[in-house]
């Protein structure tokens, strides 16, 4: 029997239980893994409760965050509030976030991000909360076939999980496959705020330091010269288990080494779970694409989900702090079997995550002003919360172009083609003579409006589907930052209470002027995030928008021209 | 009292009254007109009887044909069927028609054809069954504002129908002006079967004869050098009953004289009456335009109609034997007042109406075999229902394309332009620089989207418009085929009982040779009518094909040069 810390309300349908502070409760599972435990209740109930609201001593999940802190009501700001926590806050990753300061940062622990959860426990639909279009997603596509929770093809019919192989969370756990465990609720920076880096009496040492410039636009990151990139490509499958179980494997090939290693769908999860917990409470880091995307037919599938991962890729090595981690080159770069579970190992007991990520920061610049600073910040926040409105606008409306393209439109234009050409034959019969130079030129004109008919249902996958794709990622990217901004403010409210700490000798005056230097820390790598993200926002945009409309006008132009050609087939009267 | 002739099955709701052969009725209204009379039956139901169903004496109409038979058992095979005619034979007038020779020519008798009937009560849809798109008909279109018996602008509210003015039948009558009257249900030949012409002792002397040869598709009309043709153009309003009653008077101004007469629709309405009796024999006469075309504004209705009586007109100048008519030529080119009044007058005492039009026609060469002939018409019977379900599937599919193109598709474009547009604005809010560079391009290709929407809504009035209304055009004239063809079919029929006749003396041996003689002519005449009718098709449909393809292929050309425009604005990274 352990006691409940702080409040804790369930949310429906996930497998969890409400708990009051100060209730007594019996674990009944400690292995659930990602910061969760299954616990029973004086009532007999089952159900998960985050680890650290219950009073015990967690697994060993190499986070070093997950030690008691030594002051409890010291963190009092940052338990989780105790207003009643609705359901629909995790729906809306805005719901709750930019409604203003009045509930702070524990607001934000409240709040349950999409982009981070979707990674877990995604929906079907790759765009939305809709359906997918007939292009990925047929009526007939089985919703489970790649719902494997480690992604492997099920060649012989066998359902069952490879459990605990590798990783150093084991899933499924008690309840089995039937659970879904939302395992990033409080990615990376779960188990503390931030004063576990602005209070530490001593920061890490030796570890390499990264580096914020003043650039132009202000802070910036230390970028490489060379930028690294990678090509995802060549997914073959594999099989173990005697040929029971098969997967896929891609070929990942950075530009440094021009060396392919492969991976396989699981192996970058764990790069992702890795990245997520090292650096996610500075960085936000995107999800993986979806697992449970499902295709009518494996090779679109597997196409769609490399075109993803090479997406995701993309980004993360387009990222000076990502690319130049040990883990993620470890993850391009690994020698061998052995030197990738060397390096597996090395990788899962990294002591240096969640928000010590800062101590391993240095601005080559003067502290900054945090009235500035929290303006800046409120722009920012307001900015990608106006920006996901925009991009989910784009997908809403995107979506429903892709339907009618894929769908009615072209129908349509194959029934007026067919119409054509029916009324062609008709005249054919009619007996006449010279019916034949109207009736070859209708019918032509019919099969082009048959071969629209076909084009207009190819397009979107030629121009709408980049633009979707972008802005799906965009979603996922800015579904992020209202954690890592939360971060941020917890530790600019943490300063702002300084003078009240040092008074009632919660802290020392020393103390005070560490945290103030450090939150500067805090608020340069904030700064140097929203300015690697608004560039490479107008570097994307720009980009998917030039090809959405040169395949858009190539489209047009290629039905103007066919219909040219039947306009010729007519004879001038 | 009266006693009915033939069995009549009333059509739901058009205030017509069953009855039965040999049933007595009373005549409660005979000033009906269009050959429809009101009776009451025993059980004191009161409706609208055909008047040759009844043995009465109709009221003058100027018809010559309306005088009786003189031996009724002689025409038992034209009367109407006496198997049950269903309500649903009215709807389609090729499901009784050409189901084989089994129902002969009464058949025909039972069957209402669309297309003439379209002419007098016709559904406020131009082309179809469903409601027009909105181009013609918007949502606020007030029904009843142009339905008006005599088509005029009710400039005070007022809406009486000038009853009987000029006309030569009453309309409107007795139960008022919510009564539909089918006029023209059995239009021109309703008084007779061809047998008035084939056994008439003496022809009509000194008329001008209609020539037909023999040309390199067969029988055909003699076609005048120089083809008439004429302009329907500016349409004014004038006004009578000290302003009351307004109306549309449109200018009609022929090749010939290059002199503009003035017309109202009215006046078109009687020219068409006056070509149905006179020539809807031998002739297709395709109906007016409706009159109860609604339309949003009065500019919009006025225009559309203006259209269709041009189109209506340049038809019926097509055709050298209703182009060289008196009739038709006094309606163009009359001098004045008194020259259009006694005109009028002298048209509707014409006697040679109905089918005693082929007593005017002259084929210049031998006699046709009555089975080839047969082989023939059965031919363009199967092709003119072939071709009927052509252009009712063209219409079909035009009117949904219509739709679309004019209501959700403009409205998704509409809405990617602004979703750009959103994003872009969002994008300015980001305080980072240089982000006009991207936000400038993004919010001109937004604003192309919008143009585009503007384009698609616009473009069916330019093309799709014209294809419809071609195809409208033919199904009308299809429409009256199913009555010349079945004028034609009675006396082929009656032709190949002729030995049975004269065994039997009902006719002399020379009556025999003279209506094998004169059913050549209904057959040079009917084939001379298919040939005009292929000619004017392949005509037509080249022309407005070419027309749809050029406007398509220049629609698709802007829309491609707008989108490079929109991709020339964004700079290449």
């Amino acid at each position: 029997a352990v006691q409940v810390l702080y409040d804790f309300s369930a949310e429906p349908g996930n497998n969890e239980l409400s708990v009051r502070e100060g209730e007594t409760v019996t674990v009944t599972n400690q292995n659930i893994g990602g910061g969760w435990i299954e616990a029973q209740n004086s009532r007999g109930e089952v159900g998960l409760v985050p680890e650290d609201y219950l009073e015990v001593t967690p697994p060993s999940v190499g986070n070093v965050a997950a030690a008691p802190p030594p002051d409890l009501s010291f963190f009092d700001a940052f338990a989780p509030a105790s207003t009643p926590q609705t359901s629909n806050g995790g729906g809306d990753p805005w719901s709750a976030w930019n409604t203003d300061a009045t509930g702070g940062a524990s607001n934000n622990w409240a709040s349950k991000p999409e982009g981070t959860q979707t990674g877990r426990s995604a929906a079907p639909d790759p765009w939305g909360a809709q359906s997918h279009p007939q292009a990925y997603q047929g009526p007939g596509a089985e919703e489970d076939e790649w719902d494997d929770e480690w992604d492997d093809v099920k060649s012989s019919g066998y359902a069952e999980s490879e459990s605990g192989e590798g990783g150093a969370f084991q899933r499924g756990g008690a309840q089995g496959t039937a659970m879904k465990i939302s395992l990033n609720k409080f990615p990376g920076f779960s188990k503390s705020g931030p004063e576990l880096y602005l209070l530490a009496k001593q920061l890490v040492k030796g570890s390499q330091k990264l580096s914020i410039y003043m650039g132009e636009v202000g802070p910036v990151w230390s970028y490489p010269d060379n930028q690294l990139d990678c090509v995802v490509a060549d997914p073959k499958k594999g099989s173990k288990m005697y040929g029971l179980k098969s997967y896929i494997e891609y070929q990942v090939t950075p530009n440094t080494t021009n060396r392919p290693v492969n991976h396989r769908y699981k192996h970058f999860d764990w790069l992702y779970e890795r990245l997520l917990d090292k650096l996610g409470s500075a960085i936000p880091i995107p999800s993986l694409p979806d697992k449970q995307v499902t295709g009518r037919f494996e090779e679109e599938f597997i196409k769609m989900r490399m075109e993803r991962l090479q997406g995701w890729m993309t980004r993360m090595c387009r990222h000076p702090v990502v690319s130049s981690s040990e883990v993620f080159q470890l993850f391009l770069t690994y020698k061998d079997e052995k030197d990738w579970k060397t390096g597996k190992r090395k990788a899962e007991k990294d002591e240096t995550v969640g928000v010590m990520i800062f101590a391993t920061i240095e601005p080559e610049a003067p502290d900054l002003d945090p009235i500035e600073v929290e303006q800046k910040c409120d722009q920012f926040s307001r900015f990608t919360k106006a920006m996901d409105d925009g991009v989910k606008e784009i997908l809403t409306v995107g979506q429903e172009h892709w339907k009618r393209c894929t769908g009615p439109l072209p129908k349509e234009y194959q029934r007026i083609g067919k119409a054509f050409q029916n009324l062609s034959s008709v005249f054919n019969s009619s007996g006449y003579q010279g019916e034949a130079t109207l009736t070859d030129a209708m019918t032509a004109a019919g099969k082009t409006y048959e071969e629209i008919a076909l084009m207009v249902a190819e397009q979107p996958r030629k121009d709408l589907h980049f633009l979707m794709e972008t802005n799906n990622e965009y979603k996922g990217l800015l579904g992020c930052f209202p954690d890592t901004l939360a971060v941020h403010k917890a530790g600019i409210e943490k300063v702002k209470e300084g003078d009240k700490l040092v008074a009632t000798s919660k802290i020392t005056p020393q103390e005070k002027v560490t945290m103030a230097k450090r939150v500067s820390t805090m608020s340069y790598t904030l700064q140097a995030e929203m300015n690697h993200f608004h560039s490479n926002r107008i570097y994307d945009y720009n980009r998917v928008m030039q090809l959405y409309l040169e395949e858009q006008a190539k489209f047009y132009e290629t039905i103007a021209e066919k219909l040219r050609q039947a306009h010729a087939q007519f004879t001038t009267m």
